[in-house]
C-alpha cells in the first residue's frame, strides 16, 4: 500500500539537464529520508508539467545525476481563483500551502481598507519564500500545478482583472443572507472566491464586491480563523463543483 | 462593527468567586490587549456554561476583581464525535483547536496499527497542555462548549464505547467507493467521523471499522494533510447536517 506521506519531488524544467547539488534540500531528502541509492527511483514532477519517475544515477562532487521518464501533461488547473485580504505572514504561509493542496488556479492576497499595510513588506513576500509553500502544498497533493500568485495589489485593481465569465462569491460573516453550503452555481463555470482576512470587509470593500458581481455568502454562525475559513470555503466550493 | 478577532474569555466556574491573578494570561490580555480599565467590560464565558458580560472592578495585589452578568445556558453541543489516529503533537494541537472551533462534542485520538506509540508520551498529553488548545478553539468560535477528549486509547476500545444510535463515517483515501460530499445521512442523527491519521488505516483497522458499522468515504483524489482533512471533512459533514 502507498503511504499517505507521499513524496513527489518537484523540479523546474531548467533544472532537469544538470546534476542536483548535494546541498539542495531535495538531494538531502532523496538520500536521507527516501534513502535512495544509485539505481533507485522516486516520484518526480515538473512544475506545471508532467509527473514521472526519476532514477538516481551517479553521485559525484557535481551532485546527483538524475534521469527522468515522464507521463502525460497534467490537466488544466481547477478554475478557482482565491482572493484573500492580505493576512499576517504566518497565516499567509498556511493559506499558500493549503489552497495549493486543495487546488486553485490563482491566489491573490489583496490590500483592503482593513488590511495591515506592513504585512506586504514581510520577508515572506520580499525574499521569494512564498514560492516554497506552494511547492510544499503541491507535493502534498501529488500534483505539479502551482497557482499564479500576487500579493499587495489593491482589491479594486484585482477585481478589474478577474476572468470575465466567472461566478463570484465573497465570504462575509455579517451581511450575507445565505450559506455557502447552499450555493447552487453551475459546476462548469470558473469561480472566484473572496475572503476578507482577519478583520473582514469594510463597507466600501463590500460595495466594490457587489458592484463587481459578487454574491455574499457565509460559513454559519461560528467565527473561524482566516486559514480555517479558507479550507472550509474551498472545500464547500470544490464539493459543489464536483471536484471533491 | 464587531471585529472578526473576537475576544471571548473563558473561566472555569470555580474561578468566578475569586480575583484573577495578574500573572494569569487572561489578566494580561484584559489589561494589555483589550486595554480595559476599572469599570470596563468584556465578553466572558463559563466553560460549558453561559456567555455574558464581565465588568472589571478594582485591581489590587490580589488581582483583578470581576463581576459577571450571565446569559442563558448554551444549547447542547453539536452531536458529532471525531475520532483521529493519534498524530504527531503539532498536528494534534491544530486538530484540538480547529475541531473545537468548528464544533464537535467529543474528540478521541486513538492508537491504531499504524500510529506511532511515542506520540502518546508527548508533553502535549502528559502536561495537560492539550486543554489550552480547546479553550483557544472555543474562544475563536465565541463559544463556551469544550469537547470531551481522550487520547491514547486503542481504536477497538473507543469503537466499543461510541453512542449506540450514531451514523458512522470513516475517511479512507484507498478503499472508499463514495465521496463524503455525496453523503446523504439524516441531519437529526448523531454522527461519528473517523480519520486514520498520517499513515491511514491498516487492513485490520478497516475490518474493525466496517464491523463497527462505519461506511468508508473519501475526500476526492488529492491527498490532504491530516489537519486539513479534519477541517474539510468536518465542514462537509456540518454542511450536510445543516450546521454550516
Amino acid at each position: 500500500m502507498r503511504l499517505l506521506r507521499v513524496n513527489l519531488i518537484l523540479f523546474e524544467p531548467a533544472e532537469l539537464a544538470r546534476p542536483l547539488p548535494r546541498t539542495d534540500p531535495r538531494a538531502r531528502h532523496i538520500l536521507e529520508v527516501l534513502r535512495r541509492q544509485s539505481g533507485g527511483t522516486f516520484d518526480a514532477g515538473q512544475v506545471n508539467g508532467p509527473r514521472g519517475k526519476a532514477t538516481l544515477g551517479a553521485i559525484d562532487p557535481a551532485g546527483l545525476h538524475l534521469t527522468f521518464a515522464w507521463g502525460p501533461p497534467p490537466a488544466p488547473p481547477d478554475p478557482i481563483t482565491l482572493l484573500v485580504g492580505l493576512p499576517r505572514p504566518q497565516t499567509a504561509r498556511d493559506i499558500l500551502r493549503d489552497a495549493t493542496t486543495l487546488g486553485v488556479s490563482a491566489l491573490h492576497f489583496v490590500r483592503t481598507e482593513k488590511t495591515e499595510a506592513s504585512y506586504a513588506q514581510s520577508t515572506l513576500w520580499t525574499s521569494g519564500e512564498w514560492r516554497r509553500h506552494l511547492w510544499t502544498g503541491a507535493e502534498q497533493a501529488f500534483d505539479t500545478r502551482i497557482p499564479e500568485v500576487t500579493s499587495g495589489r489593491r482589491l479594486a485593481d484585482v477585481l478589474a482583472t478577474l476572468p470575465a465569465a466567472s461566478a463570484r462569491l465573497a465570504l462575509d460573516h455579517y451581511e450575507s443572507p445565505s450559506p455557502l453550503s447552499g450555493y447552487t452555481g453551475a459546476a462548469a463555470t470558473p469561480h472566484v472566491l473572496a475572503l476578507g482576512g482577519e478583520r473582514g470587509w469594510s463597507g466600501p470593500d463590500r460595495d466594490a464586491l457587489r458592484q463587481g458581481g459578487f454574491q455574499l455568502v457565509h460559513l454559519g454562525p461560528r467565527i473561524l480563523r482566516t486559514e480555517t475559513a479558507v479550507v472550509a470555503a474551498l472545500t464547500l466550493l470544490r464539493a459543489r463543483l464536483g471536484l471533491m
